[in-house]
């Protein structure tokens, strides 16, 4: 915390965002004094690295005015994402204090969805005629270069705005200045539409490792660029995503959530998962009579559900990561299913097989043994399938696999477990008791 | 597939990346046919693009010379990743047809782990002296950027080959050419160093927003540059890993795994959790004469078990998430187990009261309904503890907490929360009977 003392020292871009980075732990007090102590444009280096909670606490301290100043030193894709937190009187007061041509962007990129193409892109980009020659187009990429972050690929329109393609600078460079931007054009690109799905953009560009991505209309003329940093970070947010949704988790949840936060956004996934326990506890209920006549079953009925769960969710990763990688859709799992109900079969005998051995030397009945076999045999088949099948459909119907997969696998897997164990064990009740 | 029919046309690099990532669909004819038909070069672009798999299936279609003329057009770094797939024999076969300069980069490439900045990097990259002025960088710049994947970013040097920063091609494109470059260099820059962890340079790189990370010996002599794709890949590769390992499935399996494949790999970690199961039914069997008694436990003990392991895989899923980013250690435990003691208690309570109302109206005993709020409440802290103890400990021992937290998680909420039920039933015994 030291070293905001010496504020007028930071010139580092590195040591500005370790600062930015660290804001969570700044009291107010110290947000004040870097607000009043730091360059517009330092403070725009900070506010654009923030947490989406420090941006809204520099945001406070600052007049309209000063953050007009600040927004001037950052990509417009930045902007729009503070003016989105931001209640709606005081984002309007700072777009009307802009000017025309800037206010319009701005309006036009709060129009897009956060998630999609249009609410990540910026609209600072290098786009040059393809009529002009490499001399002309160094000296127009001379004059934007510092007002864009992606400098490596430049794009080329025709006449009527359209995007036709794009050059590498390199060829530029290395070229002696004659030749037509049009005969050193790559005319075969990759581009998203506004309205194409954040996540979808983020696998274009690892796909065709690509660090920028154009966004156009429907008549291909350019709206805007999707650049690399902004596709890290779709990947990080998609990523943790995924982890936290796997794990019933709110994405919304961070490690600094207060108690009372945490407790909001985690007792309604409680909630859902204790209907799927009683589910099952109404199944087990259904056989007390086979229970109170033979007590091991109540140790024993829950190592075939408890594998269940365990194989199922084996199932459900792999289908879950394939789904959001593009490599698997509904309609691959006729071919996927054989694998899934052979593997249940084989783990199921496996595991099968241990266990019944086991619970035969503890409790001296072969019976026993053999139920347990053949129940984990056919809840792990469950688990195959039901872990192959519940995500996948859940995708085809737009829901996110990795939120709850695991709700409806559990409910398979724990209540068939206990229909298949218990029934088989009615069955066999004559050898058991 | 009918697009390598006409192959001699394929002249754009997104086809050519489409075409390489379908490969694990083309028979082996059309692999011989591709490797035959295509330039060198278009040849090397699908090589680089293509799956592990698929990358040895082509190199077995080509002679060592004709791998070594492909190897040409291609970068180091992904040269080092295909040599270090194949047969030692192989491997020292070709290393031994190329150039001595070469040679001696390759090796020394290959000495570096798979996993950390040495493994990943490349040579090639613009190095330039900082007592240049900026025309003559410039003149340096267009003679090496047809060799280098990164132009934006150049690196400055000293006269003992030192890495004394970094400089924007924009401040070199704008001067008018006099400026030395040491004016404009940037001298405060991220590096990683050879055995830096990967996971760790992809966290510098979207931090910083870094498209480049440079690598550097102890005495901060240039080795490489790591590339923005190669970060990529190694998010998308952590990632996969995460999701994959939290559900108990190898890193290695894909969805083409054989079902032998599967099954070796998937067996192993069911085996673990069998043990775990053996566990808890063995808790559960130290209480069969109580369950005997009363057989409405048998029904109602699996609900506080199953509770418990969803509200710990909650706290899992939150801080193997922010041990992936850096944003907690195991130092960090006392400051957070208050909040989750806290969690554990009210959603412990919330979710034990609405069971202990349900279990009562169904089973008509208040003390069967207490005694189900009472264990809630303990396997719920039981939970919230030890899934923010279990990840932390595993990280401070180097053991990747994405893969195996679940289980000590499973033994701690199933073991205690059937103990702590029990337990409590055997004290209300008279109560139930």
């Amino acid at each position: 915390m030291e070293n905001i003392i010496n504020v007028e020292k930071l010139t580092d871009e590195t040591i500005l965002i370790d600062i930015a980075k660290s804001l969570s732990d700044y009291e107010d007090g110290q947000i004040f004094k870097l607000c009043t102590a730091l360059t517009d444009e330092k403070l725009s280096m900070i506010l654009e690295q923030a947490d989406e909670k420090s941006q809204i606490r520099i945001i406070e301290f600052l007049t309209n005015e000063k953050i007009l100043k600040v927004f001037s030193y950052m990509q417009k894709d930045d902007i729009v994402d503070i003016l989105g937190m931001l209640p709606t009187g005081k984002r309007k007061a700072i777009i009307n204090l802009m000017k025309k041509g800037d206010r319009t962007i701005i309006e036009q990129l709060l129009g897009y969805k956060e998630d999609c193409a249009g609410g990540i892109m910026t609209t600072e980009y290098i786009a040059i005629r393809n009529t002009l020659d490499v001399n002309g187009a160094l000296e127009k990429i001379k004059e934007i270069s510092p007002k864009t972050e992606v400098l490596d690929t430049i794009f080329v329109t025709d006449d009527k705005k359209k995007l036709v393609g794009t050059v590498d600078l390199r060829d530029i460079l290395i070229d002696d200045g004659k030749k037509k931007i049009e005969e050193i054009t790559n005319k075969n690109f990759v581009y998203a539409e506004p309205e194409t799905d954040q996540e979808e953009v983020a696998l274009l560009a690892t796909k065709y490792d690509l660090t920028v991505i154009p966004v156009v209309n429907k008549h291909m003329v350019m709206l805007g660029i999707i650049t690399i940093d902004d596709i890290m970070d779709v990947m990080i947010e998609e990523q943790t995503e995924d982890v936290l949704r796997m794990g019933g988790v709110d994405k919304e949840e961070t490690i600094d959530s207060t108690p009372l936060e945490s407790l909001k956004m985690r007792f309604p996934w409680l909630f859902i998962n204790l209907i799927t326990a009683f589910l099952a506890s109404m199944t087990v209920k259904q056989f007390e009579g086979t229970i109170a006549q033979v007590v091991a079953l109540s140790a024993t009925m829950s190592i075939v559900t408890g594998m269940g769960g365990n194989a199922g969710t084996q199932t459900v990763s792999i289908i879950i990561r394939n789904i959001a990688m593009g490599n698997v859709k509904l309609k691959d799992a006729s071919k996927l299913i054989w694998k899934e109900l052979l593997l249940g079969v084989a783990n199921g005998a496996a595991v099968g097989l241990i266990t019944g051995i086991v619970v035969f030397l503890i409790y001296k009945n072969f019976y026993l043994g053999l139920i347990i076999f053949l129940a984990m045999i056919g809840n792990l088949v469950v688990a195959g399938v039901t872990g192959l099948v519940i995500p996948l459909i859940l995708d085809k119907l737009h829901i996110d696999p990795a939120l709850s997969s695991s709700i409806f696998l559990t409910t398979a897997t724990d209540t068939l477990g206990f229909f298949i164990f218990l029934s088989l064990a009615n069955l066999f009740l004559p050898y058991l008791v």
